[in-house]
């Protein structure tokens, strides 16, 4: 939950006067996103969302994420779309920090998701990477293979003090990822981040998109193993199959994944564990003592992270090699 | 800001199921109140607030507030109006909770309120008061003078380590207050808690008031000293004797001070500061070290008390005695 930076009336309707939305009626600073401070607006003409870049998001990547908004609404695929200001800007300053406002979805996210809603996930993934087919911009995963050992290195050393063992429990899965991870698969557009909480559903509809902040250019499937990760998993870290079938013919069904694609996905599902466990105990060890705020706990991605290594093929995930 | 409670999807469906607002379109956690869990609903019928509330507030209180609010919506005082359930009832449960839904009001709240807001203020807080006449239910100030010492004794006697000599003064000032409390002013239903943040503007138009979740019976006066601290100090602590006239001028245009209740301003004011030094001091020494996030400042109330006992008679607030 998050509002990091205040934004006063005086402010916001300063920025306001830039854009064609009429009269501010009223906005509220939402819990929703940890990374950005976001508000919920109402003017003369509608819904929208204000976003503000806090420090973890760069500056520089920002065109970037609005550009592919922008080309995935054009496309059909549900997502926020970056308004536009008189100048035909999408990025502006408030309270210091760079903003943007996009335009409010309708649609609640799921908190636990069955296999329905798996299947529609599974789907509108595969919408999204045929949509994100003909972007042009590009920016590398920064959150990827690579990064992992410095993640590590930075803090994951520390590890042992939430769980014995866990920093050689790394180590050696470090090993394993670098020595196996899949190249030349087909690479694309990705969200990286294709959580519950930013898919919203209206009925048994999903209704939209959100949270492009993450997105980058790297390997589908890896975006495809990011969601088994996110949806497939019970509260007690359970695998359920059957949510896994469904999300990945969901997807197959829109966009083919090929034998050596099916072939890579435990080790993917691996990767994207890891990637998950080591942001989480960055974030984790960060923390000062006692403080109110607890962030996620990063032993979750370790035990998905043991299911996924104990995986034989990808039949353990619910289709066929 | 305030989510303390998250609520899903389903369980928020069936709470709804119980009203006739239509089909829920979407819910954020906003981050507004510091004592309950707050979200904005858009459903088929519009937009309303949907109140966890949660251990600070008790239970035993609820349907007082919420009628007060009822009675003063029915009386034009612009504020949030319970919406009834199916069955007539205002109050419901989810997630645990108990829990109401009010309709949403248009409005920004004010960061930096200059005089023209005060004088709106004042205005509507009498205006409050009059409306609160023929309010039969009671409710006692758990945060009047007879709470003060308990307070100080549960938490304030740690005061020293914010501020060397603080506990001395407290005591000092618990002195006098006991000895000076003035008796026998009009009394009525009082908000108790009407800061900019609870207080809506559509340009310089006062467009409602919110959070009703300390008002009480008591003096009415009492409720004028806490808009005198709430809306007359400036950032560095000063006060603005410009802001404090138009507040007290436009207050005793809806509904006039009487001379006891002049005179008696520069002590309730005094009152004022202390009750918010105490819970203020008790919610910051609650905290753990190192915990991110900061409760506000008890000193600025100390700093706004040293004005007050420093005020020679009712002169000193803009108005004459």
């Amino acid at each position: 939950m998050a509002v990091y930076t205040d934004v006063t009336a005086d402010d916001l309707n300063e920025f306001l006067a830039g854009y064609e939305l009429g009269e501010l009626r009223s906005y509220k600073g939402i819990a929703e996103g940890v990374e950005n401070s976001n508000f919920l607006l109402h003017t003369g003409a509608g819904s929208f969302i204000l976003t503000l870049y806090e420090k973890r998001v760069a500056e520089k990547d920002l065109p970037f994420f609005l550009a592919l908004m922008e080309h995935l609404a054009a496309r059909g695929i549900t997502c926020p779309q970056p308004v536009k200001n008189k100048q035909g800007g999408m990025l502006g300053k408030i309270a210091g920090r760079p903003a943007a406002i996009v335009t409010f979805l309708d649609g609640l996210w799921i908190r636990r998701p069955n296999a329905g809603h798996c299947a529609a996930v599974g789907e509108a993934l595969a919408g999204l990477h045929l949509a994100g087919k003909d972007f042009t911009q590009k920016r590398s995963n920064a959150l990827s293979l690579e990064s992992w050992r410095p993640l590590y290195e930075h803090a994951g050393v520390r590890g042992d003090s939430i769980r014995p063992g866990l920093c050689n429990e790394i180590v050696k899965e470090l090993d394993v990822l670098e020595k196996n991870w899949p190249r030349g698969l087909p690479e694309g557009v990705i969200h990286a981040d294709l959580f519950p909480d930013n898919v919203f559903f209206l009925g048994d509809r999903l209704s939209g998109l959100i949270d492009f902040y993450f997105a980058c250019t790297d390997t589908l499937a890896f975006d495809v193993a990011i969601c088994l990760n996110a949806w497939c998993f019970e509260p007690d870290h359970s695998y359920n199959v059957t949510k896994s079938r469904a999300l990945l013919k969901a997807y197959a069904k829109a966009r083919a994944l090929s034998g050596e694609e099916r072939a890579a996905l435990p080790v993917l599902a691996r990767g994207a564990a890891m990637r998950f466990l080591l942001t989480r105990l960055v974030d984790w060890l960060a923390v000062p003592d006692g403080a109110l705020v607890k962030p996620k706990d990063p032993l979750e991605y370790f035990r998905k992270l043991r299911f996924h290594q104990s995986v034989k093929s990808v039949n353990d995930y619910g289709i066929s090699a």
